[in-house]
């Protein structure tokens, strides 16, 4: 590629930091060098920022979409040394220090690498067609889509076994995605579309999640699995443990030698790293993501940070860091703390550690589980404390005044107001 | 096809009203017929109503498509005796009283088609790939899409014709929507997006109305057309009159013999009725739109009602009604009064008359025309008017709510929050 190409290669009279990836690491660190004399380049598939924790709620027609998107540029519109770039990275070159796009490079002193991670079906990748997950916004509005239109069908079909199966919603991994997506189905079926037809009774809808561990919420303690579980089957979700899904077609599971008739499958099982490790050559996990060490850095090239879920750190006692928002904006920090200490000449930072304040995940309408060592929360109050945590942690104030009005307008009244069905729509 | 496939044959000891087309005359019947002692089935292609008058700010990221979108079933969820198919309509059995979906049919005693318009290229639909129009949320989407793109790739464009061509919109049309979209794109790029770009200037960007006719806002007394044109010209758009446009490809417009080198061309130029005069073999006029009588229904079918944008009634002087929500929703409401006093054996109604209560379109962020006859307002007073109005007829309490909100927000901070680019990008 001709030297040209290089958008930033004139003019660099400061060190060039380059952070691709706008999510939680990315943007913690574009924040914390806001006062660092280098000029950052923020690159990023996407336009919008995307608070992925709440993604489920776009999936089941309670936000929309730009509620928990945001612009990366007006995020980083104060940011006066970082540009932004909309682009897919398709590789790095080490040796001349070039991130490369599709049709340019960006060169860098420092590379910031945060791309987080896709759904993975651990080799099954064929079963995708049938089960998607719940990464990006078209994931979040194309399960929306599916599940909406499982119960327009339902009401055209009069053959009650297809009506059944057209009812039956099967979510795949127990874990807060899983755990959350079910519940939410649950609520929307009993609940929101209650009223909205005639000629089925959607509380006669099936929710089965499926997790081939022994309990959901693995990451919390076993009591708190337990209450999670009941508060799943308060919800009416059937839930299924210890046995894994052996098959996936457009019909139903087969969860062991159980078969599940059901139209509309949920994968929420697995993650995948984004392709990090294969662009700069990298030791990389099971789930593909590149081992750093205690400063963030890749071994061959100290230059180069890999954040997030596409990392994989360990914590204190030799256990890898889980892929939770905190961890990465607490490693987007850390980063920019390193290249601030080396471009100073000073002495390097500690070794990263992860300060944990507790984790959460939500089941339902009013329940929830948080778990923040000492205490432990359940039921309403952990939905409170839950609720108000995530609302906070929205970015810009005009998401979170939206979202908190949102919410209090679906607590108040079961509605769900983002029940929109787009795209393109093949009439069953 | 078998008589089995007719979805509601069996158990109908009332009268059956099929409704086509859930926008304001197909919803405004409906409810009028809440009390009445008939079935009513509302058929739809899409599962949300559209606030059709608010489509642009969707375009200009200015509203999130569920702002403006709600689905058909919590509308009507309280109206007893009426069903909602998600379905597409191929053609009417007018012989058997049928209307034909892909997979089944519908009898029907009375017969409502409100099925709209689309946006009509006269005869070039050639242009359609380089100038879409405004009709439906993934237009809406999709033209968002190329808007924000045009900006992205404008700032990693390092030829300075190329970037010019980016920073170049052209909207096609001098009514209402092409008033409204050239207006909302002046300020998206003057005030939104200001701070948001590190090598452009988004505030040189030229944004161009083309009208073939001598004046915008050809419904509105002259004096509020050149009110507009001058509010427009105020905002930083260029307004040419009086030349058609005669040539639309990927690199531009050709308007008469000017040659303008455009990366983004809306088409608000025109619109075509959907059908509808096809399905039942009735005569419609020019732009498709299916003649009706005085009571709104066809010569040879009385029973056949055909309401709104797809239909061509008169007002009291002999000219075609125009296609405004207001004539959709009194015309919703006159059928069903036919409706209600034919089952009652009753004489009908008098001929249908169109209170005409005004008309009103907006420039910009505080600018607006309101004609009211006697009345007209201009300016930040016909804004606000404008607002209130809007605000109050978008259908649901929390829409209303969230728009104001919205509204509120955008109106003090200039900021437009729903600028997510979605979908297929290519990389430029």
């Amino acid at each position: 590629m001709p030297a040209t190409s290089v958008f930033n290669k004139e003019g660099a009279n400061r060190p060039r930091v380059v952070i691709v990836g706008a999510g939680f690491a990315g943007l913690s660190a574009a924040k914390a060098l806001k006062k660092a004399d280098v000029s950052v380049t923020l690159i990023d598939r996407r336009n919008h920022h995307l608070f992925q924790p709440l993604l489920y709620q776009v999936a089941t027609a309670g936000l929309s979409p730009s509620q928990i998107a945001t612009p990366i540029r007006s995020i980083v519109r104060d940011l006066k040394n970082t540009e932004v770039i909309l682009g897919d990275v398709i590789g790095v070159s080490t040796q001349e220090k070039l991130v490369q796009l599709v049709s340019r490079e960006i060169a860098y002193d420092y590379l910031i690498l945060a791309t987080g991670a896709r759904h993975s079906y651990f080799g099954n990748e064929r079963w995708e067609a049938d089960a998607p997950g719940l990464k990006t916004i078209e994931d979040a509005t194309e399960l929306r889509k599916r599940v909406l239109l499982a119960f327009e069908r339902a009401e055209q079909e009069m053959d009650p076994v297809a009506r059944r199966r057209l009812l039956t919603f099967v979510v795949i991994g127990g874990g807060p995605t899983g755990v959350e997506m079910a519940g939410a189905i649950a609520e929307l079926s009993h609940k929101a579309l209650a009223m909205d037809f005639r000629h089925i009774d959607t509380k006669s809808t099936r929710t089965i999640l499926v997790e081939s561990g022994s309990r959901v919420l693995a990451a919390f303690p076993e009591k708190m699995s337990a209450y999670a579980k009941t508060s799943l089957e308060c919800l009416g979700v059937e839930v299924l443990l210890g046995r894994p899904v052996t098959s996936i077609a457009e019909k139903g599971v087969m969860v062991g030698d159980l078969a599940i008739d059901a139209a509309s499958i949920i994968w929420a099982a697995g993650v995948m790293s984004s392709p990090v490790a294969k662009w700069i050559g990298a030791e990389a996990d099971r789930a593909g993501r590149t081992i750093v060490g205690d400063d963030l850095t890749v071994a061959a090239h100290k230059e180069i940070f890999v954040l997030g879920d596409c990392g994989h750190a360990l914590d204190e006692t030799g256990k890898p860091l889980p892929g939770l928002a905190p961890v990465a904006k607490q490693q987007g920090v850390y980063a920019a703390q390193v290249i601030k200490a080396r471009i100073a000449e000073k002495a390097p930072p500690p070794p990263f550690t992860y300060q944990n304040f507790g984790i959460m995940a939500t089941i339902g309408r009013k329940s929830a589980v948080a778990d923040f060592g000492k205490v432990q929360l359940t039921g309403l109050l952990g939905w409170l404390v839950w609720s108000l945590v995530h609302v906070y942690y929205l970015i810009g104030f005009r998401n979170r005044l939206a979202v908190a009005v949102d919410w209090a307008w679906s607590y108040l009244t079961f509605d769900r107001g983002s029940r929109l069905i787009t795209g393109a729509v093949d009439e069953g």
